[in-house]
């Protein structure tokens, strides 16, 4: 298994993603590929008491980076020897088997659509994080690559993320639900009253386990493994999540300081708050799959430190050795409509 | 002023609307009409020790409730001697103020809309709580009255939120935002993108304060006064807060309950527990203002205790001497598309 990792992209690049990559490739084994600037990376290595590469560990050499100002729509083309534009190119190419980058979310999926294409009869490819809850987590399916969709697009959703929470989160039948305002099938947008029947019939003919629509807050409490939504919709439910997270961190952590006897009281719960950040923190996840994409992509938090990146490359080994771009393709055709219905 | 309380609405009524009501009475000085079942109503007050109607307080017999199993649509029409429709109508024919009720949201908008009338001009109401978030609340509207809704909606929507923060949260030129995936004028769905120019000139008129699109994170920690948006989306982000909200209180007690020590810290930070509770309780801002009918309606948590009444009850005497009524009325044509947009 073959890692390769964007090792100029993300706010701490290249010290994150190059010390990341160089953990998991000591903790699980799997083979790395650093692209990026050559000196720029040894130079990382080097400030880390690391005199030569590791086994397992190559460098391939892009010598220009994506920026936050390039378009994002444009700039695997403008910048043709970017570290993603190489990187993904050696993904398409079977150089590696999966592909890590905490880079602009923009470029990845236009560039990650363009060059290495989607699954053939998937019409868009999704952002799929897991998000925290109180089941141990939820795929989210979209979280923003589609602000606008048709029907068809939730409903081959609703099967790549239910092929993912399956088989690299490891939930038999994972429960599937419909992002909604209510429980009713009548509930919704025009956009939820036309998906929730199709989703139904899928269940029917046990392709997945649709259990109907779930309202945002249950969806939090953990009654499902898969949270259907448009791009827009699940957005808003991820960014509440995070807000209303760090708002609430916020105030704890207020209360914490106020006096000698809170700081106290801080100390004594000090392993709760500790599980407690560990549960809230995005980077324990390690980062959004693009679902959709013939190949593995994998999209770690812009913010993300060595530990996020390190966690990203286990998910990537985990999205790579799963099968289940395999599943999409094999049953792809079930999840279209005939064009009368489009 | 005298505000008329559904006292057969809610989880918890009679006793939490009326007791609720009482204490208003008593602590803010306002008359009370209390509508429902008069004997219920007295057996509610004598269990309470109270054996004779306080001055100012007045009982409005209606013999049927609406229950939840009744059409939201047409019980105000099928139960005409409910409190809910004997409420509404005693507000339309001005023997009241205002009307505050726990019962169903779908009734209450439904009646409201139906007996009592919408704003001239003004194509929905709307419901707009208060959600906590960083800068003490902020007006979110829709929050789900109109799962789908044109650009004129929202243009509506703006203005009113805008109102509703000036003249009853005391915000001078309150910030408003529309609730986006993005700070850019492209992003969203068409919805947003057609409604962000009309904002935008309605800002540069003078008339409303707009801020740009406000991502859901930023709405939470509290960038804005107001936050636009149409009830799909509005809803998905409230109950994803409480959902948030919910959880993380739920870890927390977990944490404080593990051992003799945790509790004791429990014990130490104890205050600002208390006060992280009351922050995020949604009783302590009463109920979530129906704004665009005619004459002011709350509706209050259907959950609410007497203490969310008697806050709702206060909110509704905000709201009915607040003049934001006369205000949408007086400014209605500016909030309305030429019929070519529609």
């Amino acid at each position: 298994m073959k890692i390769i990792v964007d090792a100029m992209g993300g706010d701490n690049a290249p010290q994150a993603p190059v010390m990341g990559a160089i953990q998991a490739n000591k903790e699980y084994g799997v083979d790395i590929v650093l692209v990026g600037r050559g000196e720029e990376i040894l130079k990382v290595l080097e400030s880390n008491g690391i005199q030569e590469l590791p086994a397992g560990v190559e460098i391939a050499h892009a010598s220009e980076v994506v920026e936050i100002c390039d378009n994002p729509a444009n700039a695997f083309r403008e910048k043709k020897d970017s570290s993603l534009t190489v990187g993904l190119n050696m993904l398409k190419s079977g150089g590696g088997d999966a592909f890590v980058s905490a880079g602009s979310t923009g470029a990845l999926l236009s560039a990650s659509t363009l060059l290495v294409k989607r699954i053939k009869g998937i019409r868009r490819a999704a952002l799929a994080p897991v998000v925290p809850t109180g089941n141990g987590g939820a795929v989210l399916i979209d979280c923003g690559a589609n602000a606008e969709c048709p029907p068809e697009y939730l409903l081959q959703f609703a099967y790549m993320g239910s092929y993912y929470a399956e088989h690299v989160l490891g939930r038999p039948e994972p429960k599937v639900g419909l992002l909604n305002i209510g429980a009713e099938p009548s509930k919704g947008t025009s956009l939820q009253t036309t998906v929730y029947p199709m989703l139904q019939e899928a269940a029917k003919a046990g392709r997945i386990n649709f259990v109907g629509n779930v309202e945002a807050r249950e969806a939090v409490e953990g009654s499902v493994d898969v949270i259907v939504s448009d791009g827009y919709s699940g957005n808003i439910f991820l960014k509440t999540m995070e807000g209303t997270g760090l708002f609430l961190a916020r105030e704890i952590k207020k209360m914490f300081m106020k006096s000698m006897l809170t700081k106290l009281a801080a100390l004594l719960v000090s392993g709760g708050l500790k599980q407690f950040k560990k549960m809230m923190d995005s980077s324990e996840v390690g980062g959004t799959a693009l679902l959709g994409i013939s190949k593995p992509v994998i999209k770690a938090h812009g913010s993300s430190d060595a530990y996020a990146i390190k966690n990203a490359v286990r998910q990537a080994k985990q999205f790579a050795s799963s099968g289940i771009i395999e599943s999409i393709t094999d049953n792809v055709d079930v999840m279209r409509l005939e064009v009368t219905q489009l």
